[in-house]
């Protein structure tokens, strides 16, 4: 089984890369499931049901989200009717949404999970243990769980991986829009990333006009961050997972930009 | 001029590495500065006088610090008298030792610069005004100006990148202890990268044992964390710099661990 | 029912005065039960079992945590065998300790209830739906039910109290080691503190050396914190709920230092 | 001198109790005086030149501000032509307005200066040299000055008290919007208070709605914060500094709201 996922997607300039390279990576990689983090995909700030299906249209299968699933007040009028869309899966109980979803092609049955980490960001319920109870579940189903971990710090990126290793198929990290160069299978078969990085601007900062984030870190004064125009660039991983066991046999970190062109 | 940058030195695993490595390293690309980030270079924690002297031994020109600068007391000992070593140059008005250095090698003089972040870091003087401080003075000597900013959010690190570029031949990041795959050379000229990762436990969560790690996300209780044992890594960039200008012509990622091998 | 419940007792100092005005403080308002929180009472951070049970000895019925419930190891030899000792009851499962208390004086029953805050402290469980969880199930026992919520942010304290209003007879703030002057009585019922103060030196910073603090505060580096000597203060409050709905009548501070003397 | 100053003011409510009761505590103290933390005046977030406009009328000598300084566009037409208006003094170099202003009434001269804490909010300059630097230039005018430390933590603040303890008439502090019970004279002669309260609504969450910021605790949706209505608050302190030395004599807390009525 071949998994293909997209780094988060930032707005329009991020969604033209998603239109024009997924058809391109899906003729020339074939994977049998496509997964997107987009949860800054409208306008770098959430996702509407326009643009999610539009991530479907163009080709993936399940999207993901993180700390900006609510940030477009659309979301809620559709998330509970999106069966391809995951939030994190720690979010206080009762939140709209789910955190997991099981995908099927050809029989083969693929679990995405969500979980969003708590380190520098706000307090929700422990990722750990929800990854146990979650895991718990999806297994009687399936060998294969691929767990999209949005957080910042690398410690607790890296203590997930090795927390669920030889539990899942992978365990790629999202948020901090750089992709990491950390790549790798894990000692029990859990393939691994700290960050896939964005997909989007590739001269702003994390996707963000960079004279707003300037004067913001300069002055602490208040600026409106939009997302910049100019050049684009994609960020993804390629894992292939063993088809009886569910134990991943490689990870490949995919750059697309102007210095890194792409090659059919 | 060549330059070679070893990310976050790691307790005694660390240091085996670099001895190990540097040699080969410096006998493959012939650097003509090396330059070391030994932050964590003691157990894990702070750095000692005969560990920065094991530092220029090996072969650095100069160590670089960041937010664990004072973790082992004999740092205060000795930082006043140790020309080679940098802390970071923002940290408050008459704390000890210095924020940049100015190296020679064969009439050619790089400055060496280390600043740290604020964001989720404790409050100290603004990196962003501190570097154009430091820039105006040693601009009057020369134009090969080398910066580590050691920082953990990678929007303050590309902040800094693109506030810098064209005004100083590099700035690469520290402090995650995770290499990202970012590298490049900005459009005015500034070799550029979000972290150079880590140098010492392959196996680790920041080379840190991972039990304790995990104990203390899963629980909240005190563990102690100790460089983990067992196989190493190493994480370095190498820059050139044009010898008229001082810009940045390339800048090229090394991982050393059992995943890479390292080939002479 | 009568309540005198003694804010963060720290240190040495802290105890003293516990032991010097807790027998005058009963003699002079016959309280039903006593409650002192003890998390700083091992020189400043922990607690350890003789202090414990001198606490006992002195006259209190139940000692309530908080963010430094682990400091000292001796905590975890005695904490599930102490039976007037209550944690954090939002601390992750499996922990060691308890995080509420039912105690009986003249057929009289109190349920302690000790929860801690999540803005600008570690991420725990929901201290809301923590509360929710425990109220249940001591209702079963009893309408008395007081709770020690230890918190940093002056939102996420009036948040409970106001959550909790009219379900507990108090809900009562401690460590930020400040008394507040915001005593009241909610509209339905619950007495209400933000923040009860400190018991210790009078003249340090939250019962430490203030030259300690003062430096961190200017140079960030590294110091020792001490319980600081010199003069004393207590703070505490004194409720009054009904004896038959268990609402709240009223709720009283109590200030002890130089500056307010305490009159028999 | 006396001197009286209001802590935030939230909403129009708050600005409600201004209006009404400014009056009358000018009749009862006849304080030489006023000053107003003005950053919440503007529902909820910053300030506006007519709300400005509104303090000196109601009879407010100076107004200062906080984290808030920003929130309202209006802020940048008017902050460079409010002689009266000063936000914190620490912010960094060239943002616009001033971080102190000299009073003058019948010939005396009061320094009122506004500093922010850095501990749980945005990094700046630090505070402490920052006030250093602006009593070394204003002792040359006047031994009267008056600091309104506007920060979050106790420790900072109480820090910045014992700092300035001796150099200034008062150190009060604003922000937590909830007054504190441990204001007194230190030792060598200043005023201090941990923070002076709010003034505005008596049932909000620190003046906001409160099913509002319940939500958000319990859930981490977004959530409009809007100023509350009903019952209104207003806190103070008056303190009195000595005619010759500008040491404090006194400082003595105001809470005005229906469980504490006003006495003319
Ligand atoms: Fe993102
Ligand atoms: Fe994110
Ligand atoms: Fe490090
Ligand atoms: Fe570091
Ligand atoms: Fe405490
Ligand atoms: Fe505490
Ligand atoms: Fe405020
Ligand atoms: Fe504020």
């Amino acid at each position: 089984m071949k998994i293909l996922f997209i780094g988060d997607v930032v707005g329009s300039p991020g969604r033209n890369m998603v239109n024009e390279y997924l058809p391109k990576l899906k003729r020339k990689y074939n994977p049998t499931f496509t997964i997107v983090n987009g949860e800054n995909a409208a306008s770098g700030k959430g996702i509407t049901e326009k643009i999610y299906r539009g991530f479907l249209q163009a080709g993936a299968q399940a999207i993901t989200l993180g700390n900006h699933t609510w940030d477009k007040r659309d979301i809620f009028e559709f998330i509970d009717d999106a069966p391809h869309l995951v939030r994190p899966a720690n979010f206080p109980k009762d939140t709209p949404g789910k955190g997991y979803t099981l995908l099927k092609v050809n029989n083969l049955l693929l679990a995405v999970v969500n979980l969003q980490g708590r380190t520098f960001l706000p307090p929700i319920d422990c990722p750990f243990r929800k990854a146990d109870e979650i895991i718990a579940e999806v297994k009687k189903h399936t060998p294969y769980i691929f767990v999209d971990f949005h957080a910042e710090a690398t410690s607790e990126k890296q203590a997930m991986g090795w927390y669920l290793d030889g539990k899942v198929s992978a365990v790629v990290g999202t948020h901090t829009h750089v992709q990491t160069a950390d790549e790798r299978i894990l000692p029990n078969g859990t393939a691994y990333i700290t960050d896939v990085g964005m997909t989007g601007p590739y001269d702003g900062i994390l996707g963000v006009e960079k004279e707003a984030v300037l004067k913001r870190f300069l002055t602490s004064l208040p600026v409106r961050f939009e997302v910049t125009s100019g050049r684009e660039q994609l960020n993804a991983v390629l894992m292939n997972f063993d088809n009886q066991t569910g134990k991943a046999e490689d990870i490949k970190r995919i750059i697309i930009n102007e210095d890194h062109p792409f090659f059919e």
